[in-house]
């Protein structure tokens, strides 16, 4: 969204100034025209920061199946984040059992399920937030083998001795000083997922730091981009492996949820100061 | 070379102080008790700066079968540049026929193999090389569709003009300003080889740059280090489909030959001048 906003095209068009705020949202449908939906259906899609939608099926993402769970896992850990944590890890991280994922803002709505999934698949995973709290629900929500708080803590050191054989796989979403010391502790072969830039909140302005072509040379390692929309024929069957995982009770999630649309604009300013604790949500 | 003389371990441990300075050289057998080798049989291996090597089978790369040609091209075209060339081009670049391809230092040993051997796979090859003698040879000796002087030329517009679909392959053997250019120009699912970092004499004092996250996640790109002494299971076959390129004309090469074991030394530190037109090879 803060991509969205910004005046240049990234990976998607910049949203105009006066028109409705891009977002993903769940709800049900109030009356509908089209053959595929009735009213009373819990759908997720593109419906934007608005109390009512109206919208062509083309901005549905998905009718939601799985109603023994809340609605609202479809925008978290069975929606966008937790198909985006589930994917990149395994079609760019390429993790195999054994090896040891670093993640960063790993106590967040994609880091969290990258973590646990790591787990799932028979990895060991090494988290990065910031705060104590977050850094506690690392270890104690998420499942994490060791985890950090960046504000506190060595990372250096931190990262050195959790992971002595090095990061085979570093799960970044920050694009910041953290990465910097990640890319210091990378295994040969390793596979570094860019799936966002938290610690960037404007590019317009476009930041520097070490240079990582040595780091990736030596290391024979790979850093790759992933964007989820390049990868929705995989989404159905990510949503139902992960529904599986909740149910099983393998993989856990924590929501932060405010309410009313007038909270919309600083809910997204406040991810950027680091104060959501799990999917940050607003209700309607 | 540069990197091995450094105090600190590289992809290969340093050369110790007082030590034979490590380097491939091609030679003839002077004396064998190896079954294999057989005197006056031609060489490429290990064998150091110094007139006379006696060295184990171990030490041996390769004994040259291409006696048609030149005994030098074992160590440039058919040697480690050549099959580095091929390798990691073929191997993370995975260019595709109408793709383009910019190389940086494109007039080099490395770079001029590149943008021959991309245009024998059918794609455009837009090449930057430091002053307008190797400019002249990146368009005249090697074939590229076009050809800056990194120098001179106004890097920005010139690559937007020559690659107005964008770079789908960015060879890059430099980690410097021209990538940071290079970077603001690929196309969406772009393969960045890192192949070598000549722009970089010294990681002592490691140098920044604008970060590459961003342009990695938005162009859902790839940026992957190539180290041929991963690949050498590939490297006989790599040499036999080179040296049929060079037979039929396909693949041409430049060779700057020194005389002396005494102009090592400066040969070396003459690169990151980019003095060299092609190959530089001491002939002892």
């Amino acid at each position: 969204m803060r991509g969205w906003i910004a005046d240049t095209a990234g990976y998607a068009s910049p949203v105009a100034l006066g028109s409705v705020m891009r977002a993903l949202a769940a709800g049900y449908v109030v009356e509908s025209r089209h053959p595929n939906y009735a009213a009373g259906d819990a759908v997720t899609g593109w419906f934007g920061w608005q109390d009512f939608a109206n919208v062509g099926p083309e901005a549905v993402v998905r009718k939601i199946e799985e109603t023994d769970l809340p609605l609202s896992l479809s925008l978290g850990v069975l929606g966008i984040n937790g198909v985006t944590a589930l994917l990149a890890l395994e079609r760019i991280g390429a993790p195999k059992a054994g090896e040891t994922v670093l993640v960063s803002t790993a106590a967040g709505a994609v880091g969290s399920a990258v973590g646990q999934i790591a787990k799932i698949l028979g990895c060991r995973a090494v988290g990065i937030a910031g705060g104590p709290e977050k850094k506690q629900s690392c270890l104690e929500d998420f499942q994490y083998d060791a985890a950090f708080d960046y504000r506190a803590d060595d990372l250096e050191s931190g990262i050195a001795s959790s992971c002595p054989d090095g990061v085979n796989v570093y799960f970044d979403n920050t694009a910041g000083p953290i990465s910097d010391i990640a890319h210091r502790h990378l295994a040969i072969g390793a596979r570094i997922v860019i799936c966002g830039t938290a610690s960037v909140a404007s590019w317009a302005d476009w930041p520097s730091g070490p240079r990582v072509e040595r780091h990736l040379l030596v290391k024979r390692a790979r850093m790759e981009g992933f964007i989820i929309f390049d990868h929705m024929d995989a989404y159905p069957d990510a949503v139902t492996r992960l529904a599986n995982w909740v149910r099983d009770g393998k993989l856990h999630y924590r929501e932060d949820i405010l309410t009313g649309i007038e909270a919309c604009p600083d809910a997204l300013a406040g991810l950027y100061r680091g104060e959501n604790m799990g999917k940050r949500l607003v209700k309607l």
